[in-house]
């Protein structure tokens, strides 16, 4: 539930919670169906219920595809960028297997801080949170080999493997899917 | 002057300015001097008043370094997940020549958000565009040619060269130095 993520972090009055929800709708997906096309405006931000979504980076030159993240039950699935500017993507998100949203758009998304200060400390301790990780890999993806950046992975994302395809995985990790095979049967076998 | 930079994002009476300005200590450091050792604690938030330094990451097996980030005066030159958590980072942060900072502890960060609320929604505003610029670091790192990556780099960073010695810029974008010469001849004899 998005309001229980939200009390992790931040405390609402009863009155809060019953008026935060009336701001959002829910949204169904089914496999292979586009949140968000590259050169759209990301219209809305989505808070993901159930299923699992892959955002990526399409060189439109060369045709080489780029995993941002993944985005399962209980994160985010929007283009940060384009939804605050409201201007179009360059990315795209699609769903990798029938996924429920809850969406907000830009719109009421500010009408809701207006209403619910509070929540602008929610948001800022959630963009923290994945600053830290967006940093890290971005150090890790240079400066650690294959199996170190795959370690990485489960550690940040221990909920992932078995949710996400592990040829999804591979390519987020700029390997092969032959080498993340192996690195895993080394794993498994010590 | 931080408070401009704030001003820019949230409405602040001028008391909140009065008080705001009492939080914050001010520090130099000399070419050559670490802000931050990896393994320490990220003790303070840093605002840089003047100068340059960077942020990077070294793999203690290897010795691989990737610099995280470069800030010059207007940045922010602090580990945020060393910040937010209070436990040992992964980062050195080091002045590349003499700089003048804005500090403040943790607990009285705590105390300022909670003197005046609204410094969460800049603090989230200025997450969101940090987030959109780590984002398309990552994608571009991968999906695009050195030329592409270097002209990204000064679509998004103008002011950084002249600032920052090329070496560096190179060593950033994940070529050599030679290499970076040579697209700055090409771009230039166009």
């Amino acid at each position: 539930m998005l309001i229980s993520n939200i009390l992790k972090h931040v405390r609402l009055t009863p009155e809060e919670q019953a008026l935060f929800s009336t701001f959002w709708t829910p949204k169904t997906l089914e496999k292979g169906d586009y949140l968000l096309r590259n050169g759209a405006i990301c219209r809305t931000d989505n808070y993901v219920v159930s299923g699992a979504l892959k955002a990526f980076y399409i060189n439109a030159e060369t045709g080489a595809t780029e995993i941002l993240y993944f985005a399962i039950e209980g994160w985010w699935a929007t283009d940060i960028e384009s939804f605050r500017n409201q201007q179009p993507s360059i990315y795209d998100i699609q769903a990798l297997k029938k996924t429920t949203l809850l969406q907000i758009d830009h719109r009421s998304f500010q009408k809701l801080l207006a209403a619910i200060p509070v929540l602008e400390r929610y948001f800022r301790i959630i963009l923290e949170g994945y600053t830290a990780a967006l940093q890290r890999r971005i150090v890790f993806n240079n400066a650690h080999t294959a199996r170190q950046r795959y370690a990485d992975f489960l550690a940040t994302y221990p909920e992932f493997p078995g949710r996400i395809p592990q040829y999804l995985i591979a390519s987020y990790l700029g390997i092969s899917a032959e080498f993340l095979s192996r690195i895993r049967r080394k794993n498994n076998s010590r």
